[in-house]
């Protein structure tokens, strides 16, 4: 039980598409992410999607719609949703899955998801 | 589907202790908060409180511990322990629990978490 800078996490890494893990909250990892250009669209079967931005700007992408995302919005993508972040400059993103999931929706492509 | 802004929410209104329902994440509220004085002392049995400062700094008391957070930073409860936010000068938060919890850990003493 500690108090956890999200900033300072941010500074561990620099890649992009990395989310890395800094808590748990019940059967969820809550992780930082950095995004820069386009992530594959993509749905999650079986779960919400939850994106907070931290600093800059992304644009949600869905199917019929595009949602722009700047620091301190909240962005949630129901289970089923077909969805697609990008940013056009890197943006910082708290991001809320539950434990196990693809953050692609696909096991075969999904990042490690690491803990610092 | 829609981008949410904290701070437009939180503008909504003026109440400490007074979680507001800004959006659904699977099973669970997502809620922004202004603290100000002393929460009581109190746990919740089946789940994990998230808190995630947006502006100012708040003290989460533990039994035997007390934990500074500040705007950028946040902190974790895990289910079962006992626990008290504390805040000298307001502080906005935001809050996750499952729908139904109580942010006490008693209905009979709960706020009602109205949505905005």
């Amino acid at each position: 039980m500690k108090t956890i800078n999200l900033a300072e996490k941010l500074d561990q890494f620099t890649s992009h598409w990395d989310p890395h893990v800094i808590a748990d909250y019940n059967e969820n990892d809550v992780m930082v992410v950095r995004f820069q250009g386009e992530f594959p669209f993509h749905l999650h079967e079986n779960t919400d999607d939850f994106f907070l931005v931290l600093h800059g700007e992304m644009v949600m992408d869905l199917e019929n719609s595009a949602h722009t995302v700047r620091a301190g919005e909240l962005f949630v993508v129901p289970k089923g949703v077909t969805h697609r972040p990008r940013a056009t400059h890197e943006c910082k993103v708290l991001l809320i899955e539950p434990k196990g999931e693809p953050n692609t929706g696909d096991a075969a492509t999904a990042a490690p998801k690491p803990r610092i």
